[in-house]
């Protein structure tokens, strides 16, 4: 099953260096899901050959514009584009708010059903779930509410052995996939571990846009296989990131670490930071398996 | 006296073919007006090495998103960035409110006076005023409130003959430049038509963003230099324009045509045209001095 994400956005704040505000975009299993929106993000799409008439899901983590700016536009061109289908959208209360203030004034009535889940940033929560993965908030440490996403793919069912299995009737697959034993009319019993092999293990990305060091968020994170985390300034102005609530690439590399992570990619870099590399050999001189968020670069996860 | 508009954006609707929505930045006297302002306008302006620092105007036509989803990024950008000095905004009244409702929700205070001057789309008006020019409103016709504007310059001083006018005291210039006849001390009179020629001839730009062919508006841009108007369809998609509220090719060319016009700059093209030179080519068949608004392009005005 397809399971990864491209970056459309990296930079923090405002537009830099061909760096785009934050956008990435979840393919699970050819369903598309849109984390973040910054300020020319159907632009990117559009950039990297991208489909935004295949995006179903979209969650935003909180309402700095380098985060949401871009959510207006996609939604208005989808509208011109001639999109039917339902929109979920996922983020603060307000975000309805602002864009039915401006679907108002323009007046557009979408001809396509645009449906919001608000997110509190309270406690973790389970905020969707359909037959791929579930979506988790995480709650995090910023200057506004802010919550991070996990998307975990569901425990997928047993895989079979076809080899073995091609004699038998099709009417039972479904039985020994969820790992059941089925018994045949003549009484002789299929043990599924016989036929089957074990799934591949379900896999977790977990998105950490903006936030401060804070273990309190660290157990929603725990063991994903692949976080994103920002990672905005370097440790040298680890006073201007508690001031402004960010994390730097040092603790970026701390907290995969802690949190067992198998590989980390960070983003959200300040404006100040004309090249990365830096950046990056800091969050790995604590952990080694780093990449940056680049833009159209494509993550196995 | 620097008058010049540089192209930020000519698509309608939706961002295609690296067509950017609605924006133009003009230089009147190393003054920066920005008019309209749809999605990735700051990126576009970083694209063409024009600062957006430099900008204190902006007027929005309209509240359509392809001429304004921008402006909240670039305004919030500003002010991540430093900015002190008062930005002046023109436009419909309900902009602000959509302004304000996102600074609110991402709790910023913005470091630099926001200056907001509703605009009334029913007639005509004088809007802004300052020693290089003014702007006058111009009512359009499109599916919501929208005026265009017109840019004049405002007449100059007579200027000095430098090699007549070295010997006489600089006290003098003024009256002269002015116009005025001044006496000397010893009772000599010179002549202001002797010391001085007359000056430029005031130029203007009228602005017509997003309207269907409407005489009614024709007095306020009659004469103009140089005009933008919108030509959205090829003329066989005439129906269509009328339906949408928007301009054919031809009917550009004729509006130029009817009031006068010098030189006609034609934009907001529909994504349906991958080229643009058919639509040029039917606005010159009735307007031969007509060229395309494209992207990073300065017209002298």
């Amino acid at each position: 099953m397809k399971f990864e994400v491209t970056i459309l956005g990296s930079s923090s704040a405002t537009p830099v260096f061909n760096r785009n505000p934050s956008a990435q975009l979840l393919n699970c299993n050819e369903k598309f899901y849109l984390i973040d929106c910054g300020e020319g993000t159907q632009q990117q799409l559009t950039k990297y050959n991208l489909k935004a008439a295949r995006i179903d899901y979209i969650f935003i983590s909180h309402l700095h514009g380098d985060h949401y700016f871009g959510l207006i536009g996609l939604l208005s061109s989808l509208h011109l584009n001639g999109r039917t289908k339902a929109m979920q959208i996922f983020g603060p209360k307000p975000l309805l708010e602002i864009l039915e203030i401006q679907f108002k004034y323009s007046d557009t009535s979408l001809r396509y059903p645009l449906e919001f889940f608000p997110i509190e940033a309270d406690e973790s929560r389970l905020i969707f779930e359909n037959q791929d993965l579930i979506v988790k908030t995480i709650v995090l440490n910023h200057r506004i509410p802010t919550t991070g996403f996990v998307f975990q793919q569901k425990q997928r069912q047993r895989k079979l052995i076809k080899e073995l299995t091609e004699e038998i009737p099709m009417a039972y697959y479904t039985a020994l996939k969820k790992g059941l034993d089925v018994e045949l009319p003549d009484g002789k019993v299929l043990k599924s571990e016989d036929y089957t092999t074990p799934p591949d293990p379900p896999r977790s990305y977990a998105y950490c846009s903006d936030t401060m060091y804070d273990e309190r968020y660290f157990p929603v994170i725990a063991g994903c296989n692949t976080l994103y985390h920002e990672a905005t300034f370097m440790h040298e102005l680890l006073d201007r990131a508690n001031e402004t609530h960010h994390t730097t690439a040092l603790q970026a590399g701390e907290i995969a670490k802690v949190n067992r992570i198998d590989k980390l990619i960070i983003g959200h870099f300040s404006s100040r930071y004309k090249t990365l590399q830096m950046l990056l050999e800091e969050t790995q001189s604590v952990f080694e398996n780093t990449e940056l968020a680049i833009e159209g670069k494509t993550f196995q996860l």
